[in-house]
């Protein structure tokens, strides 16, 4: 790495915390300059735009993300151990983020905003929720999980008990909070294994896997 | 209701879509104004400071919340017809207001916050997570649920469910993320159910209802 790629890797990292304490809509050149001690008119060379800054803020924040968590369940071993290895570096790198998910911070603002970085906040979420199912898919074809076990269904069950436990995490301070967490983390994957007996919703069946409205 | 109180709801009513689509930090006595067509100083006399409109917002939000999912669900009778009438309410709540949740929007950045908006914004949401558990326990008591079905876990459950419907909806707009939104509630209800078992979660009797780090 060359002194200018340290130099954007070092904006990018106080990019990344402005994002997440003020979403990526906070971030501008004018505060990234400020917080980083450099010029506006040298940030306005570097990045362009205020999209292009975000976008490539977002880009940080993936490479982060594929560093400390995916890359790491990667190298566990297919199905189950992959979805522990996942679960746990998901969990404990946004709980020891100084600012939070910059993800659960900037979506609120892009919901109605179309344009480049709401595309790729869509992309970035998508391709997560898929790497889940991935897991899930992966543990089908060992044998570990039931040949009926909804990858998708997971996927969405463990965003939600991770994202529930960011916001609670950094709301209330209690250290039950974790606990309870991965109490949910170990329900949702007992669900999956093979030999499960997996309860019948009641009520469900009409709309099992099956758009409403469609 | 006198014309006064009227005037008052009605801005109180776009004072929470703007904080619901900026956060409640975005919500400025000027981009009120100019949003509701009022003045600056008039809405200043009345609300005294920005902290003070963000308080009358978020008790706004507040009332709204326990109208439109509080009441309806203790309408309901106690235990599982009442969580099943909460569970619903709160969802499509949420999921038909045109700017999505304020609380969702507001909490990262009042995350590293201390004042009043942000005590306020943990009051609202314990008192939240305490009426979940409340329900649960009076299906406890109504012999619904297992004895050892734990009020806390299952509101903190509940709650990542709701978000994680709430994100993933607005995110991808895709009708199935309801279905296994709704599909999760059932299996989280299932659980607590007399006569239901429980998986034993590998690993987790460690850590289990004790706080980590206690």
């Amino acid at each position: 790495m060359n002194k200018g790629e340290q130099t954007r890797q070092a904006v990018l990292e106080q990019a990344t915390v402005i994002a997440a304490r003020l979403g990526l809509a906070g971030l501008t050149i004018g505060t990234l300059a400020s917080s980083a001690g450099l010029s506006k008119s040298g940030l306005y060379a570097h990045f362009g735009s205020k999209e292009e800054l975000q976008l490539a803020t977002l880009g940080h924040a993936r490479e982060v993300f594929i560093d400390r968590v995916l890359r790491p369940a990667l190298a566990a071993p297919r199905g189950e151990p992959r979805l522990r290895k996942l679960f746990d570096r998901w969990l404990t790198t946004g709980r020891d983020l100084p600012a939070g998910c910059l993800y659960m911070s900037s979506k609120p603002e892009f919901d109605d905003q179309p344009g480049r970085v709401r595309e790729q906040l869509v992309r970035d979420y998508r391709d997560l929720l898929d790497s889940i199912g991935q897991m899930v898919r992966a543990g089908i074809d060992e044998g570990q999980f039931r040949p009926d076990a909804d990858p998708a269904q997971f996927a969405q069950e463990l965003d939600g008990i991770v994202m529930g436990f960011f916001f609670a995490y950094r709301m209330l301070g209690d250290p039950a909070i974790e606990s309870r967490a991965r109490r949910a983390f170990e329900t949702a994957l007992a669900g999956l294994r093979t030999g499960s007996e997996q309860p019948i919703p009641a009520g469900a069946g009409r709309t099992d896997r099956q758009p409403v409205g469609s």
